[in-house]
C-alpha cells in the first residue's frame, strides 16, 4: 500500500480485519517489522486518539516516530500555486512535504477542511498535494472530507462484535446467522462540524454491504445529504425512528450541511440518541467516533449503559493504524 | 502500587527512597522492565522538571511513551456530570480517560487547580475522576492540592545530603547521630500559587517525622495555614526567625492563601530567603521545587552559594519517578 | 566536542563532512553508540527541519530524546542577572539550563534574536549562559547570530554536489578539477529576518575558502553588510548580476540590515533570484535553507528546476546532526 486516504486503498477489508483482530491478539508479534523505518506524524489540527493511537501502533511494530503539530511548533503552509508568498504562510507545501519526505519512510497527515466552499474541501488539495511531493506513502489521520483510520477501527469494532465467522479459504468474513443491520444517524450539536467521519463511514459500510457483511441505513434531517458518491447503495431516509427499527449498530454521529455547504441548518435537539430512542432497536449498539459532547448528540445514559462500545471502538484505533502500517512496511 | 497521588499511597518511605537511591547508582538496572509497557503523560498545564524527569525515568526502565498535551495539542475537558455539554469543553473526562487507558498500561496526569473555590480544588475531582474512568494505574503529576513525585524527591534529597544510615534488617533508614531540622518557610511571590507543593511537602515530612527521621517545623505569616490535615505533628509558627534556629534544612516555597482561599495576603517581603536570614541556621541546605523567582523568593546571594541544593534536589525527581514506575509495573 | 556553536568548534571541516557522508550511506553504523545518553532538545522558536533532523539523527544513534518547547509547554525565562524577577519571567536561566542539564547528556538549543539591539543578540547571552550553566555538551539548533548545522550540512551538499575527492593521507577534500565559485546572495522578504543563516554561511565558506575547498563571493545591497567578523576572506560586492557570473551554487538568502539593525532598508524586488539570472553561471545549483518564501525570494520557476538542489540540501540535516553527535558522544 502507498497511500491509506479511503476505503479505496485496501484491497480486502475482510483481510485487513483479520490482520488487526490478529494484532489485538498479539501486539508484538511483529515488533520488529518497523526497526529503522521512521513515521512522521504531522498535525495541522488537534488529535487525542488518532495521535496517540498511531504512535502506540507505530511502537508495537518497532518504528521510529517524530511527532509535528505544525500550528504550536511550526508555521503555516501555503498549498496555491503561482502566487507570490508576500502572506502569512512561511513555507510552501512543495518544500515542506518534501523535505519530511526525506526525514521518513511513512508519513501520517492530519489536516481539517475549512467549511467554507465545498469545492476547495472536496478538491483534498492539501492532502494530495502532500501526498504527491513528500514522495513517501502516507496515512491520513482525517483529511478534509475522510478519516479512514476511524471507519476502518468501526468495520473492526462491528465485526468483533457481531456473530462473524472468517473463512480461511476465500479470505473472507460472514455473518454467521444473519447480516446487522447498521444506521449510521444524524445528531445535533452546537458547532459546524465535518463530514469526514460520516463520509468515510458511509464509504466503508456501502463497501462491507457490497461484500454482503452487513445492510447499511443512514438517517439524517433534511437538508443534511451527504455528497452521492460516498453512499452509494446505502439506504437513505430522513425518518430516524424508522431507521432505527431493528437496529444492530447505531452509529450516532453530527455533521454539517454538505448542501448548504458548512452550515447548521436543523438544530432539532429531538435527533440526539435517547434510551427511548434505542427501545425499537434490536438492542443496538452505539458508537460515535468521539469526542462526543453528552446529552447534546448522545444522552449520558446511553453512553454509561452496556449498549455503548464507544470505548471499545476508541481502542482498536490502534490495531487499525497497526494493520495499515504493516501493509505500508511490507507493500502488501 | 495502584495509585501515586499521595504519601499514603507509598507503603514505606524509607524503601521508596532505598529503591530510588539505588536508580541514583545504577540507572538501567531494570532497563527490560517496562518493556512493551506505554505510560501516557497527560499534561493540562505546563512542566518542564516533571515532565523531562518522568519520560527519563520511563525510558529507563525501557517503557514507550505517549505525551499529551491538552491545552495545544488536544482541547477542554468536561468534568460535571448531568450537564448537556453546550460549551467550551469538547470532550467529557468519562470518555477522554477511558480511552486514554485503552492505549496506556500507566497514566501521568497533571492539572492545576482553579484558585477560586478550596471545595472544588480540595475535592480533587479531575484526578479522582480521571482516576477512576482510567481503568490503569495513574500517578499525579501535580494536582490541585498535592505534588507527590516532588515531595518523594524532596524526601530522598534530604536522605542522601544527611547522615542517615539504612537498616537491612527492618528496611528502615535512620539518622546516624541526630535527627535533622526541617524547616518549610513561606515566601513571597508576585503571583497566586498553588498550596500544592508545601501541602504534599509537609504531609510527607510529617510521615518521616512520625518515623523518627526528622523534626519538622513549618513557618508562615498568618493567613497562611495550610489545610490542617496536611500538617498534623508539624510545628508550625508565625515567626521565621525562630524557626530557622539550627535548621538543617529549608524547604522555601510561595503559597497562596488556603483561609482567604487563593487570594496573596502578605507581601511582606522581609520573608524572602537572604544569606543573613540563614545565619542562625546549622549552616542549612536550602531547597526548593523549583521554577524560582531569584530575589523574590530566594535571594541570588543563596542559590548561586554551596548551601543551595536546588538542581541536586531537581535532579533526584528522576530517581523518584523511576521508584515509583517500578512499583506500579511490579505491583508491589 | 564539548559545544557545538561555530564553526570554529570544529577541529577539520574536511573530516567532519566525510563523516556526514559515511552517515548517510550507512546510517546505522552506531546504533548503539548513544545507548542510555539523551539528548535534550529545547525550542524557544518554531522548527521543522531542525526538530526532525536532530531527533532522527539521535535515533539513528540509539539515544534518548526528550523534547521541551518551551513556549508552549513551559515558560518564559529569565537571562538578566542581579534583577528582581517580579515580571513575566518564571524562571532563570541558571536554574532552567542547570535543571536540563541533570537530565540529559547532551542538550540542543534554539534561540532566535530579538532584533532590536545588535549588541544584545551578538553577546549570545542566552546560548552561552545556557552552555556555561547547563554543564553538559551542548548543540546550536540555531542562536541569535550562528545557525551552524545548516552550514555544515550547507558545505556537506556542495561537497557531494560537486567533483571533489577525499585524500585519506591528509584527510582533506580537495577539488579534483577545478575549485566551485560559491555565491551568497541576499534576496528580498516580506519579514525582518535574523542574520543567523548568513552570518553562518558565510562563517563556514571563509573556512572552506582558506583550505583551498572553494572560491566565495558575496552579494548584498547596500546596507545588508554582514558583520566582518564572519566574512573575512570573501569578495563581496553589491553588484548581484557581476556575482553571479560563473557561479557554481548560488545560495540565496534573506537577512535584515546589521548596520541599521534589524530593519528592511532594500526592498528592490530585482534581487529575487529567477531563471534569467542564473543564464550568467555555470549552471548553478541553487541553494537555500528553507522555508522559502516562493516567487519573493526564488521564483518557483527556479525552485521546481533541476538546478534546485534545496531539498537535498534539507536531507542532508540528518547526517550533519548525526556526525556532530558522534563527536560529542566520543568526546573527539
Amino acid at each position: 500500500m502507498k497511500q491509506f486516504f479511503s476505503v479505496k486503498d485496501i484491497s480486502s477489508i475482510s483481510q485487513a480485519v483479520k490482520s488487526a483482530l490478529d494484532y489485538k491478539q498479539n501486539p508484538y508479534k511483529d515488533e520488529n517489522l518497523g526497526k529503522h523505518k521512521t513515521i512522521g506524524l504531522i498535525f495541522l489540527n488537534p488529535s487525542l486518539r488518532t495521535r496517540m493511537s498511531t504512535q502506540k501502533a507505530a511502537l508495537n511494530l518497532g518504528m521510529d516516530i517524530l511527532v509535528m503539530n505544525m500550528t504550536s511548533d511550526g508555521w503555516a503552509l501555503e498549498t496555491k500555486d503561482g502566487v507570490a508568498m508576500t502572506g502569512n504562510t512561511a513555507e510552501h507545501i512543495r518544500e515542506a512535504a518534501a523535505v519530511m519526505g526525506e526525514y521518513c519512510e511513512v508519513l501520517g497527515l492530519r489536516s481539517f477542511p475549512k467549511l467554507k466552499e465545498a469545492e476547495e474541501d472536496y478538491s483534498e488539495e492539501f492532502f494530495s498535494k502532500f501526498a504527491a511531493y513528500c514522495g513517501k506513502p502516507i496515512i491520513s489521520l482525517e483529511s478534509a472530507t475522510l478519516h479512514p483510520l476511524q471507519s476502518f477501527t468501526d468495520l473492526i469494532t462491528i465485526i468483533e462484535s457481531f456473530d462473524y465467522q472468517y473463512n480461511d479459504l476465500n479470505k473472507q468474513y460472514f455473518p454467521f446467522t444473519k447480516k446487522p443491520k447498521v444506521v449510521l444517524t444524524w445528531a445535533p450539536h452546537t458547532k459546524a462540524l465535518p463530514q469526514a467521519v460520516p463520509n468515510s463511514f458511509a464509504e466503508w459500510m456501502c463497501q462491507a454491504q457490497a461484500e454482503g457483511l452487513v445492510d447499511f441505513v443512514i438517517a439524517h434531517p433534511e437538508g443534511y445529504a451527504l455528497k452521492t458518491e460516498f453512499t452509494i447503495g446505502a439506504n437513505i431516509t430522513t425518518n430516524q425512528e424508522e431507521a432505527l427499527k431493528n437496529a444492530d449498530f447505531v452509529y450516532v454521529k453530527n455533521w454539517s450541511s454538505y448542501e448548504d455547504y458548512g452550515k447548521i441548518t436543523c438544530t432539532d435537539n429531538s435527533w440526539m440518541i435517547t434510551s427511548d430512542k434505542l427501545k425499537g432497536t434490536n438492542n443496538a449498539k452505539v458508537m460515535h467516533c468521539l469526542p462526543v459532547r453528552r446529552d447534546v448528540v448522545i444522552a449520558s445514559e446511553v453512553l454509561d449503559s452496556k449498549q455503548s462500545i464507544v470505548i471499545q471502538q476508541a481502542g482498536n484505533r490502534v490495531w487499525a493504524a497497526q494493520a495499515v502500517l504493516k501493509q505500508i512496511l511490507t507493500k502488501e
